[in-house]
């Protein structure tokens, strides 16, 4: 039998994929390569000593999925699939919620159809909207979110939720990411957004090698440490490592689960920065901007239900993260390029 | 130009689609006759005296409808095509998600490729959720929906809103209906449920002519005037004309608006069904049962925001509400067929 990896060849798929192979499991990856390189997956390979099945293809291919499921015995599903960029699902909305909530109802019609019945979800701490205190805790109610990148998770949540309620024989796990950054400590693997990257870490990153001239930093008077947004930063490895937990654990729950995957603490851009310029030894020159509409000030996880039902905790700090970041940038200045 | 109305050949379909033939537009129904029947439009083109186009397809059918908009010339859409059994969204939620939230992502992009950008949704009371003040206003923010069906109006709303405000021509308005009731005082056309009847007045009707034994009335304790369950009645000719009103309206707007259509007034079970004796001249046998799961005591609408801006209100009371149901039952005890 094989974990299925939609989403394989991206960011945290690929470093799931690592840590799937690296302990012996037989996975398929699929994906459509569309924010994502076939060159991770080769890499992945060959730190893994041990190769996973590739299938070019898309969540919204019904046939596609059915082919997969037919050819491949299946007994989970880890699925990264996705568009994930806020900014530009405000800009394409309908893109968004065809991609994230009618490609994982495709993917869960064609599971239902060939049998398979354990599912592990890309969630998001985003589903708790703007108005969840801090630390978000998983029995807050989710909603009141304020992209469609944001609803189209609370929206998959909603149909594993109800999903579940009416299929007995299914379990589900949506695992609510913090702030994903670093990379494998081999330096092989990475983050490689195309274009400009929306996130933090990665724009640091070309800043420091000189792709990028300086780092915009959007907002400097929050009610915060320093005035900069706090965020739960999470290593990747930290975060792949977390469903290789949840897929053990899966078969003993019943129906569907939320569990964080975050720190439980903050930290804020600032912080990042200065960590970053230690771990580099290089100077990154920033500026601040007005706030962003839409950013919070500061959340982070209370990550204690993981813990407790996972058996799942990060392992690795801030200057981890920052030194695998760096050795991944500095050892590949163009990404997969 | 015409107005596409998906689903009108249906019970608030058929309704609306007389109501604009009387008034002259020329309308396109596409209608997947799943839960509808070709005779209800026979008997529209009748009473109008006009004739609509009809096409036999789904939503879910992006050729059938890319068809469609290339081969007619098309203003607005009043989209009520979908899927609306609460009970039934339990036990198949994804087939619900599909049919209400993929199916209007298509079509919204088949609207948008061929530059269609006005659009009025059959949305519902529902999308206010367990916990919002009565009466239902709407400035108060949806969410907290009980049911598959009631959480995929939801989506559908935060895509248009969403939709929206990524795109400056489309002008969209979400009718919430509160619960349609009655017929076309012709006797001629009405609601012709699949099956048993899931709403009450249905139920009434079927147990007045003796297709059915006796009312199940579920909650006899509520904190209600009579112990049962309150809701706003509308009659199906006043939401029909509401959705000439909106038609109306959509140009003068900006974005995605949203309006209540009830009667701003409660009527217990009860008194619904001893109306219906009343109008009947029958007796209705009824029990009272324990009340349902997700069941709310009473709702009513505020419908002062559609009087103010769509110059709106509702025309019929409850006595014609039961006159015209009575007349379309008796005169078609088994429905169209």
């Amino acid at each position: 039998m094989a974990i299925l990896v939609t989403g394989g060849a991206g960011y945290i798929g690929s470093h799931t994929v690592l840590t799937l192979l690296k302990r012996g499991d037989d996975v398929v990856v699929l994906d459509n390569l569309v924010n994502a390189s076939r060159e991770s997956l080769s890499r992945v390979e060959k730190l893994a000593d041990k190769k996973a099945t590739f299938i070019e293809g898309d969540i919204l291919d019904r046939a596609c999925l059915r082919t997969l499921f037919t050819q491949h015995d299946i007994s989970a599903v880890i699925h990264f699939a996705g568009l994930k960029a806020v900014g530009e699902s405000t800009r394409m909305p309908l893109e968004y919620y065809q991609n994230n909530v009618t490609g994982t109802l495709i993917l869960l019609e064609e599971m239902r159809a060939a049998g398979v019945n354990q599912f592990i979800f890309s969630s998001s701490a985003t589903v708790y909207g703007a108005d969840a205190p801090v630390p978000y805790v998983e029995t807050t109610p989710i909603g009141g979110t304020t992209s469609p990148y944001g609803t189209s998770k609370l929206m998959v949540e909603f149909i594993l939720r109800d999903f579940a309620k009416s299929n007995p024989e299914f379990k589900t796990i949506a695992l609510r990411y913090f702030n994903p950054v670093g990379a494998h400590e081999s330096g092989q693997i990475g983050e490689d957004p195309n274009g400009i990257p929306n996130n933090l870490l990665p724009y640091i990153a070309q800043v420091a090698i000189g792709r990028l001239e300086k780092v915009n930093i959007f907002g400097g008077d929050y009610p915060t440490k320093d005035g900069t947004g706090e965020r739960d930063y999470i290593h990747v490895m930290d975060l792949a490592e977390g469903h290789l937990k949840a897929l053990d654990h899966i078969a003993s729950i019943s129906g569907y689960k939320a569990y964080n995957l975050g720190a439980g603490v903050g930290y804020s851009v600032l912080e990042m920065v200065k960590a970053f310029e230690k771990a580099s030894g290089r100077t990154i020159p920033y500026q601040i901007s007005p706030r962003r509409d839409g950013d919070l000030a500061a959340f982070w996880a209370d990550a204690s239900l993981a813990d407790k039902e996972l058996n799942w905790r990060v392992s690795r700090g801030i200057d981890q993260m920052m030194r695998d970041t760096w050795k991944w940038q500095s050892s590949n200045p163009q990404g997969y390029k």
